[in-house]
């Protein structure tokens, strides 16, 4: 298969780039800022917000596969990014591009955050409206593309992703953030504890994506694991890896506003389609940590 | 104030016309094929779909309100429509372009087919996915049209129509198809007389709409009654009015697969609005049947 992969140099991005490569795929690669290189991945340097020189990229590559990640990324200000819809209208346009020139399956990041997490609360017809733009951009562009897609004939499928979390992610988020901690030997401090959350680590999503292109399913599904696992029972995991218990501080940090009780997917989908996890929680939150002692350590090195 | 109101040859449309023309408003109505005229409205013939005329209006005219129903609403094609999708993107650059003009302030026509009415029976993360192009397309549009007006700093209000009928109503349509049986003396059919509707007299949508423009309401809300009719109640008034209670054959139609069981708004917000219904269901039955006896001796008339 002939793979656009857009959201190439993200952190998902990279751990799809990687197993492309490996499973032997023709990868393109698009970005705005082009990565370490990788042999057997040709990469394009694109803003997909550019019309005019997507629409070349397309008719010239004529890929079989789309795997579409990108989006407006920034930490914390990517909730609500006016350019959400900059990206919702792109992309519908890059679905009639990649049809147009013979696309036959398509693959778009979708999110859990898609979800109004207060529906209980909701009066019946007040529903289905996300709490961010992030995730009202993510849901309208899922509500239209699936149409087009069904219009087209094209196989598209949109995959909610809910907390990947593995190498390479960024410092701030969760686990990176107790990992460092750890390995300094400093406090580390969560939010409530009991919340419960579908971790997924990154090689396992990033398998989850390739089977769903390699099997061309169509329609919505979750990237899950199917399994809630309360971020107390994750830190205290990972404060074990480090043989550094003492250090854990569960529900040091205050809750955030809005924040919900249980955030967790379906992996039915995934399942029909022959998925089981190859890593899994314990053994990612392991390749996780040694991830970060390297980095750790590098630093060091070079600090000295 | 001066309204630019789209969607004013269709049904909801005509009768918002004529309030807002003897309310005093300055009127620019926008439609495919100009209607009958009416004194004190100024007509302009446009496809709002065809980019170029529509900016030229926007900018020539410069209205402070716009009331936007036009959508695409052949009965029966317009659930599955392709361009459904057109009327979403068309939608968002027509909110722009009034923003651009010092628009102060817009409503735009949502529908309860907005919502997942199988909703109960959906798992939790696959949910907010109406049934229909036309509900997933009014959805998607009222999430990104809310955030782009919050962005831009307009009040947008979306107004969710549920069950209008009244004078000049579609004759296929439930209210429209047992009044002219009843009136011609034939048998009168309708599916189970369980299901439970929101039904909303149009002069009653009517006057919602304008105290929404006129008090500058910001965010979703529903143009609903907030009562639940069942079908077999209506149908029951409708055949006394009309004298004929003999020719009422409740349940004799078949349920059409996918009907819920009963929708219905709330009219929490309209009422901190200060709304109150002025005509109501049983008034509303009786000019509409009214109206059809007119339509009905006019024909007969005609064939004399």
């Amino acid at each position: 298969m002939k793979v656009l992969l857009t959201g190439a140099s993200g952190f998902v991005g990279r751990h799809l780039l990687a197993r492309l490569v490996r499973a032997g795929a023709e990868v393109h690669a698009v970005g705005r800022t082009p990565p370490t290189p990788l042999p057997g991945c040709y990469w394009h340097t694109l803003d997909l917000l550019d019309a005019a020189p997507r629409y070349a990229l397309l008719q010239d590559l004529k890929p079989t596969h789309l795997i579409h990640l990108a989006w407006t990324t920034a930490h914390g200000h990517y909730w609500h990014d006016p350019r959400n819809h900059d990206w919702v209208l792109a992309s519908l346009a890059l679905l009639d591009e990649f049809a147009a020139v013979g696309g036959e399956h398509a693959l778009f990041a979708g999110t859990c955050a898609e979800d109004d997490w207060r529906k209980p609360t909701q009066p019946p017809s007040g529903g289905c409206t996300a709490a961010t733009r992030y995730g009202r951009s993510k849901a309208a562009l899922r509500l239209l593309a699936l149409d087009r897609a069904e219009q087209l004939g094209l196989p598209l499928a949109w995959g909610r992703i809910y907390f990947p979390f593995g190498p390479g992610e960024q410092p701030q988020r969760l686990v990176p953030s107790l990992s460092r901690q750890l390995l300094a030997g400093l406090p580390a401090a969560t939010g409530p504890g009991t919340l419960e959350r579908d971790f997924v680590y990154v090689g396992d999503l990033a398998a989850m994506m390739m089977l769903v292109s390699e099997r061309r399913h169509a329609g919505a599904l979750d990237l899950s694991t199917g399994r809630a696992t309360p971020i107390g029972t994750l830190a205290a995991e990972l404060a074990e890896l480090a043989q550094r218990p003492d250090l854990l501080r569960v529900g040091a940090l205050p809750a955030r506003e809005g924040d919900p009780q249980r955030l967790v997917g379906s992996d039915d989908v995934l399942r029909s389609l022959g998925w089981h996890a190859e890593i899994g929680l314990s053994e990612g939150l392991r390749h996780t940590l040694a991830w970060w002692r390297a980095q750790h350590q590098g630093s060091v090195h070079e600090n000295q």
